[in-house]
């Protein structure tokens, strides 16, 4: 049957397709994006909807509004006030999850053949959603302190983009965090060409290390958008996430959110709150850092002593994710081929580019158990070697 | 700020404008279209939730495939399998209600300019939908019987158009079946033309009288879309409906909908299945049924009671609405400002269709109680008077 022309070139995500393969029990997978399942508070959600169906009763399943519940805009606004971001629940618009918030941004503001920058390596599923609305992806470096901040002025000049999206934060798939002198240069950077930001911020809560920094919002004097989700903080399975934007920006948002599926399930919306509101919620969130900073404290001990010199790894202070960038000459998904034969996965970094740069790949440290990252970290560091021998000798 | 050229002639959804008049509590609104929320089983819905936080754990919590929850997908298919249809789970994706299968649809298979053949009246969130994508609407006049065939057949040879978008049980907004004759027709038509029919039916199950018909789909040897929703059958606030296509799309829709919100809640998924397997869902159909055939029994009786005979109304066999027609001269919007007046609420048809016509209206049966169903239609009654005997004298 013939389908659509937005959807040529937008593939299935290669690492759901890989998380096929590493199904298998015997594999050690580092190819995910889960968040650790014992991370959820699941009694203590289990309690909230017990209050929610004993309180509200049939209200919690009945249509609301497509802006979302208004005491969750009211938790998220007030989370903004205490990092000094003035946002009131009506900037607030409620989402399934982040990726849905990616969406209506896309749908609201992007024309076929916008220009817009992103970072590289980017989001892939910002790459797959922006593409069905036919933007044009002008790629800006990712460096260890940010974005490549001079390229991102030169990219603005040359292109006249209007959008910039960034995920200053422990980014995925890099796990890379912009420092503060970064923030405010691409704040400034992008006022100056009139572009606006649109910073998605799933990873924020999760800093192991280092001093939290503000968004690049907060430098910024011209409009922009910040993109939130409680995906990592509480759990990805309720999919809510939000978009805070401009007051001039809501109307076409929540007009696009209603054309798209009327609203976010009230049922989820109303457990959620009725979670963060009864609950020590940064209690919560203090704990899957501790969780999470152990694991990466594992798996960077672990590629010190079993990685091969040549292969750089980055030395995260928050997030998911580890990424790593093999010497000229190796392929990460000839690399994969190998290691999925030892039964240990991660994610070639090929997807994470719209030019098909070959040389890295991500690893994911919330999922895996502390036992299972000693070994599968030995493994690869096993087929590194043999990867970077064989490909010594041919040379 | 200024947004995507697909934005222009999207609007509010006039319906939740309405509402917003509507809120006082003096008003008897027909507007909306609300289920009734003493149909909702909040207690067995309650049950399966703390069920699924016991057995499923984190699980429910977490992550899980964009195709959605495979045991609610194959519920479905047993269910399409008892009214002949022969369905896999495999051909079954799971949709933030069926407002999202609509958007998936349209988003995976239509082109800007894409002629698609309408019912006229047409079901505004369809409308709105399909309009972002940029579709060329053809409209189809809806007849006593269903969709006026020799129309069909005409439109689709002069258009060529590739999609007919049908409601045909108990259409929102007009309350018309397609009768047996229709439904043969159509699919013969369709099938003629090469015309995919995407067939929505959220108010199948909600038969007062007569019998059960089989969907159009099941006449057709050419592929065909079905799209359906738990929004009438259970609740809508877990908003989960599904799309029912044929093998060569779903794959397309599956590239869709991970690109829009990776999938549907993972927890609203369980505790749904878990209340369809856990329950006898077509008793609790059946006492829907009886309740809003009481409603429009009502309704129809007290419109032949107060309203001016000049005043056509359908006389619906389920659903949830029932459609007016006003005698020539006599504007629907016009009606509304008087009735307002009075405390009560209906919707003008306009919106329902892409020519602005503007002499009928849609009333809402299953959400007010008796009482004010008698109140409301009999102040109604009394404007509809009062506005034909203006619009006499001035003649």
């Amino acid at each position: 049957m013939r389908t659509a022309d937005r959807m040529q070139g937008v593939h299935r995500s290669y690492i759901r397709e890989i998380l096929k393969v590493t199904a298998r029990p015997e594999v050690i997978s580092f190819a995910g994006g889960l968040p650790h399942p014992d991370s959820f508070p699941a009694d203590k959600v289990a309690q909230a909807a017990a209050h929610v169906f004993a309180e509200d009763g049939a209200a919690a399943l009945q249509y609301s509004t497509t802006e979302g519940y208004e005491p969750l805009r009211n938790w998220i606004a007030e989370r903004y006030a205490k990092q000094g971001l003035a946002a009131r629940p009506d900037d607030i618009l409620i989402t399934t999850g982040s990726q849905q918030a990616l969406d209506m941004v896309g749908r609201a503001l992007c024309n076929r053949g916008e220009p817009m920058v992103i970072e590289r390596p980017g989001y892939l599923g910002a790459i797959q959603c922006f593409s069905m609305y036919g933007v044009d992806f002008k790629p800006v470096d990712l460096l260890e302190t940010g974005v490549d901040t001079g390229q991102l002025d030169a990219v603005l000049q040359q292109t006249g983009a209007r959008f910039f999206y960034a995920v200053p934060n422990f980014q995925n798939p890099s796990g890379i965090s912009y420092d503060a002198p970064t923030r405010k240069a691409v704040a400034e950077i992008a006022g100056r060409h009139g572009c606006i930001v649109i910073e998605d911020n799933p990873y924020g809560e999760l800093r192991f290390m280092g001093e939290d920094l503000p968004p690049v919002r907060s430098y910024m004097t011209t409009p922009s958008i910040l993109l939130g989700s409680f995906s990592k903080m509480v759990a990805p399975g309720m999919r809510l996430g939000w978009v805070y934007a401009p007051d001039g920006l809501m109307d076409s948002l929540v007009r696009a959110k209603q054309a798209c599926d009327l609203h976010t399930a009230t049922l989820t919306q109303r457990i959620l709150y009725r979670y963060l509101a009864d609950n020590d919620v940064d209690a919560h969130i203090a704990s899957i850092r501790e969780r999470y900073k152990t694991h990466r404290d594992l798996m960077v001990a672990a590629i010190r002593e079993h990685f091969p010199q040549e292969v750089r790894a980055t030395d995260p202070q928050g997030g998911m994710f580890l990424w790593c960038t093999l010497p000229q000459g190796l392929s990460a998904e000839q690399v994969f081929e190998r290691a999925i034969q030892r039964n240990v996965a991660f994610v070639p970094g090929r997807p994470f580019y719209v030019d098909g740069t070959d040389n890295t790949f991500r690893l994911n440290f919330s999922n895996a158990s502390p036992e299972k990252i000693e070994e599968g970290i030995a493994r690869l560091g096993a087929c590194l070697r043999e990867c970077l021998h064989q490909a010594q000798s041919a040379a």
